[in-house]
C-alpha cells in the first residue's frame, strides 16, 4: 500500500556475533510492589518462587538461553555466542523475552496473595565478548546478592531488636562484612546459617534447569557443570 | 566493587529527540493462540477487549503516551515528540510498556477462558520525524485493519457456506474489494452493517481513553478531538 | 572464501529517513596547526580561503549537498530530508565527505605556506527531524562565529595595544557585547566594518556556489533564495 | 546559547569495549582514478609506496594502532582492545583516522604524476570479539589480495601476449589458481617469483612500523613479532 514506505523508519540493531549475550529483567520499582503486597523482610520465599518458576520457563521457551541468574527483583539471561536468536534482532529479543517472563510471572503469582497491579520489569540487553568478562558479569550480580542480603537481613535483626529504621540504618553505615556478622552473632544469627537462595541467589543450568544455590564466583562451577567454557 | 567494569558494556540507544516516538506491541504466534484458546473466528469480542482494556490501562501508568491505536493482535502507542519519557531510552522504553502491557492482558484475561500457556507479545520503537508521517503511520495500521477484516469476514462466510478452507482461499485469491463485498451481499451480509470495532480497529486518546472506532484517514479525526495537530 | 564470515560483523548504521542530515567537519588541533603555520590572528584569509575552496568542491561533488555553511575550522554540510546518499549509511557518509574535505584542502593550500605537516579533521553527523531545528543549528554555529569573532578580534586588539595575552584575557573576562565594542572603538575599531567574511562566516547555496557572507538568523535569507523551505 | 539545544540531537555511538576494532580505509573509485592517472597494470609501485608511506604515518600518529595491513587501494589499522582511543567513539575514530591518511596520500603523491583531482577514501569501522575472528579477518584481506593479484597478472599477461580484454576476461572465467599458474608459466612468468608485495601486500607491526610483505595466515607471524596474542 502506499503507507508502507513508514516501515522503512524501522531501524533494529543487530547484536555483534560471537559475543555473550545477557539479557537482564529488573522489577520496576518492586520496593513498592513488595510493600503494597506486604511481602516478607528482607526475603520473601513465595516472590522469590515466582521469579524462578517464571525464568525456569523463559529458559524452556527459548532455547537458546544456556545460563540464568537470578536473585532480588532480577534475573540474568545468558544466550551463547553462536546463538542466532531471532537474528541476534536487540528490540525482538528484549521485548519477547521480557514479556514471556512477565507473563509467566503473572500466571505463576501465588493465589494467596491478591495482586493489586499487574507488575512490570524492565530490560537491558549487553553483550560481553569473552567468556571471562561474562564471568565476571555473573560474578558482579552474585557479589550484589551478598552484599545486599548481608545488609538487610541485620537491618531488620536490628529492627526486629527494637532499633527504628532510621537507628538500624545509622548503626549499619560504613559497617565491614565483619562488624555486620558480629551484630548478627550477638543476636544469635548465623549468618552462614542462613538460607542458600538468599545468599547465593538462584542459577538455573541447560539442560537440567534445576534451582542451584551456588557459587559462581569460581571457573569451578563452570566446569561441575560441563558448560561454557 | 571489582566487577562493576562490565556496566560499561551496557550501550542503550537514545532516540533522537523531537520525533514521534511509536511502540508497537504484537502478540507473539497468535493464530496458534487464538487456535489453541478456540477463539471466535475471524473476531473474537473477548481477545479484543482484553486487548483494549490492557492498552487502556497502558495509557493511563504512562502519562507521555497521547494516542492508542489497536487491531487485531497489535497495539501501537505514540509518544509526542517533546516526551522525555525515560530520557528516550530505547531499551527502557519498550521493555517498560511491552510488559506492563503484557501484565495487563494477562491480569484482564476472560476467567472463563483458561489460559493453555502465558502469552507473549513482541515489540518495536520506531520514530517518525514529523506529524504526516505519524499520520501515515496510523492510516496503513488501519488500511492493514480493513484489508485483513475485509478478506478474513468473506473467507469465513464463504467457509460457513460449505466451502473447504483451500476452496475458500483459492476463490478469494486476487480478488478486489468490490468482489468480496459482492460475495458478502449475496450471502446477505452488509460489509457496512458490521461491527465497527472489526471494521476500524480501536483508537485511544489523551485524555479520554474511551474506546473510538473510527476513521484516523482523516485529519478531521485529530482536529475534532484537539490533538497532536 | 571461508573467511568472509567476517564481514557479517560489519554494522553500519542507517540514518533516520527524512530528517535533515548535517555533516560537520572540524579541524583537529587547529589552535596549534595556525601556530605552526604562523597564520594571522585572529583571522588569515588564506585559510579561510583553502576551507571555502575545499567546501565548493565538496558541494560540487556530493550533489546531495544543499547547502554548507563554514567558520573558523569548521564546514557544515546540509543533505535534505528525502535524499538517499549512500541509502543514508552513516559511516560511508561521514568518512567520504571528510575524505574529500580534507583531500581538496591539502590540494588548495596555499604553496606559499609550506606544510610542515598534513592537516587532519573530524566528522561528525546528526540528523535533524524538521527545518526549524535545523535552522536553530545554523543560527547557532553563526552565532559562535559571532561570539569568538568579537572576542578574539577586541582580544588582539588589546594585545596590539601593549597588553600581555594573560592582561588581554583577565580584561575581556565576563564583559558583554556592549563593552567589547567599546573597548574596539576607543582604538578606533568599528566592528561593524570588520570584514562580513569575518563576522558572518560563509555560506554556501545551490546551485550558484557563490560565497555569501550574510545572516542566516532570519529566515528571509532562505526565502531570498528560495531554498529548502 | 537558546541555540545549543541543538547539541542534543549528536547521537556518537560506541564501540563495545574489549573487542579489537578495524578500521578500513578504502579508495573510492579507484578504478577510474589509477585510469585518469595513467597507472600500470595491475600494479603501481608508485601508488603502493604513497599508500604505505601514508599508512606508516597513521600507525605513527595515533598510537593506539597495533598493526595495519595493506593492499590495492585499501589500509587496515587494528587497535587493540583495552584502547580507549577517543573513549571509543565512532564518528570521531573513523572520521579523524580517515581525514588524517587522506592528507598523508595527498601529501606523499609523487611529484611526477600530477593529480588530476583530489583522491577519497571510504572508511569504516568493525569490532571482532577475539583474537581468532581478527586473525581471520586479515587473512580475509590478505586471501584477497593473493585471489586478485593472481587473476590480475594473468589477465595482463594475456592481454601484453596479443588477446583483446574480452578474451582474456573469458579465458579466465571459472578458471583454478593451478591453471592461471599454468598460462602464466606457458608465458615465462613464475607467479611465485613474483614481488612479494605484490603477492601478499603489506604488513605494518608497531613499533618497528617496517614494511612486511609476509604471510599473516600462519599463527607464527604474531609469534615472530611478539605482538598480540
Ligand atoms: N520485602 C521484600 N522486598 C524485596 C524482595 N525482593 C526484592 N525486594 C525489594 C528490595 C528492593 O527495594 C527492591 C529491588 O531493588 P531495585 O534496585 O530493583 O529497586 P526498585 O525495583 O524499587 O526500583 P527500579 O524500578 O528497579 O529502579 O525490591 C523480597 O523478597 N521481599
Ligand atoms: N480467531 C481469531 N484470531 C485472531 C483474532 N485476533 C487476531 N487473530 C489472529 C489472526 C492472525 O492469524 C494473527 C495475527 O497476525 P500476525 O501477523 O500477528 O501473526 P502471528 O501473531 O501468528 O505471528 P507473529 O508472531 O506476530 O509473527 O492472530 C481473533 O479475535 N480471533
Ligand atoms: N590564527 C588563526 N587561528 C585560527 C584561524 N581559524 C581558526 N583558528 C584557530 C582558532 C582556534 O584556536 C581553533 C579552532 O577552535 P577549535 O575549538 O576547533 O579548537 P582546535 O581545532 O584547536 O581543537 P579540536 O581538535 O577541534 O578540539 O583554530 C585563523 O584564521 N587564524
Ligand atoms: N592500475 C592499477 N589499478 C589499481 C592499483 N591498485 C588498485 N587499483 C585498482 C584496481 C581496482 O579496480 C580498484 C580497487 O578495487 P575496488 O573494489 O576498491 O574498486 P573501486 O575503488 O573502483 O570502487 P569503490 O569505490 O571502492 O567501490 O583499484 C594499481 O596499483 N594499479
Ligand atoms: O511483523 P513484521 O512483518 O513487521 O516483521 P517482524 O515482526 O520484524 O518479523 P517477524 O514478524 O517475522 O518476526
Ligand atoms: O531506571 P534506573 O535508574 O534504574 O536506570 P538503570 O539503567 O536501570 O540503572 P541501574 O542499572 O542502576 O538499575
Ligand atoms: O566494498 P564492499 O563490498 O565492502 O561494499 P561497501 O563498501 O559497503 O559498498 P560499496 O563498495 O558498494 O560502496
Ligand atoms: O574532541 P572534542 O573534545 O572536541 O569533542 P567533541 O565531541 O568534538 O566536542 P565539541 O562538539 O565541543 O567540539
Ligand atoms: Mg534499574
Ligand atoms: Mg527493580
Ligand atoms: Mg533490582
Ligand atoms: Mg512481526
Ligand atoms: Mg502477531
Ligand atoms: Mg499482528
Ligand atoms: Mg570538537
Ligand atoms: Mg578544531
Ligand atoms: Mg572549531
Ligand atoms: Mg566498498
Ligand atoms: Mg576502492
Ligand atoms: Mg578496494
Amino acid at each position: 500500500s502506499r503507507y508502507e514506505y513508514v516501515k522503512n523508519f524501522e531501524q533494529d540493531l543487530t547484536t555483534l556475533p560471537q559475543t555473550w549475550i545477557v539479557i537482564r529483567v529488573d522489577g520496576q520499582a518492586f520496593t513498592k510492589f513488595c510493600e503494597t503486597h506486604h511481602l516478607e523482610k528482607p526475603n520473601d520465599l513465595r516472590c522469590l518462587n515466582t521469579m524462578n518458576k517464571a525464568a525456569q520457563m523463559t529458559c524452556l521457551k527459548f532455547t537458546d538461553i544456556v545460563l540464568a541468574y537470578g536473585q532480588s527483583d532480577e534475573y540474568s539471561f545468558v544466550i551463547s555466542p553462536n546463538s542466532s536468536f531471532f537474528n541476534r534482532r536487540q528490540q525482538k529479543i528484549i521485548s519477547t523475552v521480557v514479556s514471556y517472563f512477565t507473563s509467566c510471572f503473572v500466571v505463576n503469582w501465588p493465589n494467596d496473595i491478591p495482586l493489586q497491579y499487574p507488575p512490570t520489569f524492565d530490560c537491558r540487553l549487553v553483550c560481553y565478548p569473552s567468556f571471562e568478562i561474562l564471568h565476571d558479569y555473573l560474578r558482579w550480580r552474585q557479589a550484589d546478592c551478598h552484599i545486599n542480603n548481608l545488609y538487610n537481613t541485620t537491618f531488620w535483626a536490628l529492627v526486629k531488636g527494637g532499633l527504628t529504621e532510621r537507628e538500624a540504618h545509622n548503626t549499619l553505615k560504613g559497617t565491614t562484612s565483619a562488624v555486620k556478622n558480629q551484630i548478627l552473632f550477638e543476636r544469635s544469627i548465623n549468618y552462614n546459617n542462613e538460607p542458600e537462595i538468599y545468599k547465593k541467589g538462584t542459577v538455573i543450568v541447560k539442560p537440567y534447569l534445576e534451582f542451584l544455590h551456588e557459587d559462581i564466583f569460581h571457573r569451578n562451577f563452570f566446569m561441575t557443570y560441563n558448560i561454557l567454557v
